[in-house]
């Protein structure tokens, strides 16, 4: 029998906001119940104070530590797939290493996301930009070491990704990635298939970054804190009925081994809970 | 020692939309915890498909049953205060009622909302815009019949009221309602603390209804549906921190010994997890 898990990992430390633990707890509540999926919570340090750099990369040591616990608890688990509930985007790299040493070169990678995230501390500071760069044995050094079956970058496709900057432009090229912008146009469904097929990767792991999703559409996202009206980056471009129409075609081509689901700003419900704390009948 | 308790209503007939069943579930998860208040969920009848007028009223019957099971569990547990979980608008009605009926004339009502909730079968047909009438033995005569100890129009006061259609102008007239349009300046917590002082309300029901704050700022709500453009009517003007300082100032003046938090509608958790439930591997 196959045994999947699920990790929830409320981890903020790689995208440096508090926030995202909410939204780990929030995706662990609003996920569709089933009993036959053990749910492990992998314990990250609560905020306690502003995260300093080390290494050029915010709380690096501390990160490293989680993805060092994650894949302990995998490890323990021995499981055939794996949903992990995030937290920032790095809590994918335990996971998606264990499954590339599980799977071989039968397992290919769907990164949807409107970022690239081959970042390395040259060039930005959280690490929740790095991971796929990571997990092709790149991006942040000291986390890349601890990948033990670094993937190969034929082994990955890009949905939904937005323009890159220009310094991720020239890591993408030495990385040999090949990529395309999706501003105007939304890779096919029909294409995710014909890349699976022709690679052969009967196995697939997909990294879902909530902040592909257009930010008019959903809200709970980094693009749409409200009261903000500027952002450093490009927010997403796709709708939810489009997410819906990639992950069919996937799961008709492949076998999905792995889910992440990543960077949930639930800025509403945090609000809502930071007003009832001040409504002394609760207390 | 005095006791409260937390009703979790996920009525939805009131308003005719089933989200507001998610909405309850979410403020039940999302609210302080508090070992010391008992949490009771009140039956609601799930959505099992459109519903029906009866006397001009959409389910009229289903929300009578509703109140009446509502009051039920009261009447079973005589507590000091009650903290109200809804749901639409009308999940107040039991329980202000039992608290006006416990606390006699000392007993105030804040209602924090856009709307004024006291039209009639003749003007509306959602019985979520009748529950105040009904309070005050007006609204639509069979749930008002219901209504044991009814209040007087001199016990409320609106707090982020914006323009009343020209019907309900009518109305509040009729009922000899005192009221503030709030459009270009809310009322102050000075204001508030004053009223309650002068009309010796030592005690206090605070109806929220979420549709009091601006859209832009809180999206969990009926005026701020993804893709929606127009409404029907008028939407909140208040910012999070005027109802912070609305409830501290009542706070400070009175004693509150209800409050009912209304018509949370979270359409990105509900979309989030219309989407998943398209993804395989989570089943």
């Amino acid at each position: 029998m196959t045994k999947t898990i699920r990790l929830k990992i409320p981890q903020w430390q790689g995208g440096n906001n508090p926030t995202y633990s909410l939204g780990s707890e929030l995706l662990s509540w609003l996920a569709p119940k089933n009993d036959q999926q053990k749910e492990i919570e992998v314990p990250i340090p609560v905020f306690e104070g502003p995260l300093e750099k080390e290494n050029g990369v915010t709380a690096q040591s501390i990160v490293a530590a989680n993805v060092d616990r994650t894949a302990e608890v995998i490890a323990e688990e021995t499981p055939d797939k794996i949903i992990t509930l995030g937290g920032d985007c790095l809590v994918s790299q335990a996971p998606f290493d264990y499954l590339h040493g599980k799977y071989g070169s039968d397992l290919g990678i769907i990164w949807i996301d409107a970022h690239p995230d081959i970042s390395t501390p040259a060039i930005f500071h959280n690490e929740h930009a790095m991971v796929l760069g990571n997990l092709l044995g790149q991006g942040d050094p000291v986390l890349a070491e601890k990948v033990q079956h670094p993937f190969n970058a034929k082994s990955i496709l890009y949905v939904g990704l937005q323009q890159p900057s220009p310094d991720e432009i020239v890591i993408l090229d030495e990385l040999g990635i090949n990529y395309q912008v999706q501003t105007e146009k939304m890779i096919s469904p029909a294409e995710v298939k014909t890349w699976l097929k022709e690679n052969e990767f009967s196995k697939v792991v997909v990294h879902f970054d909530l902040d592909v999703l257009d930010p008019k559409e959903f809200r709970m996202l980094y693009f749409a804190e409200p009261g903000v009206e500027e952002y450093g980056a490009a927010g997403g471009k796709m709708t939810l009925a489009e997410v819906k129409e990639i992950m069919l075609a996937i799961a008709e081509q492949s076998e999905v081994v792995g889910l992440t689901v990543a960077e949930l700003l639930p800025w509403d419900v945090q609000n809502l809970q930071k007003l009832f704390s001040d409504f002394e009948i609760f207390f």
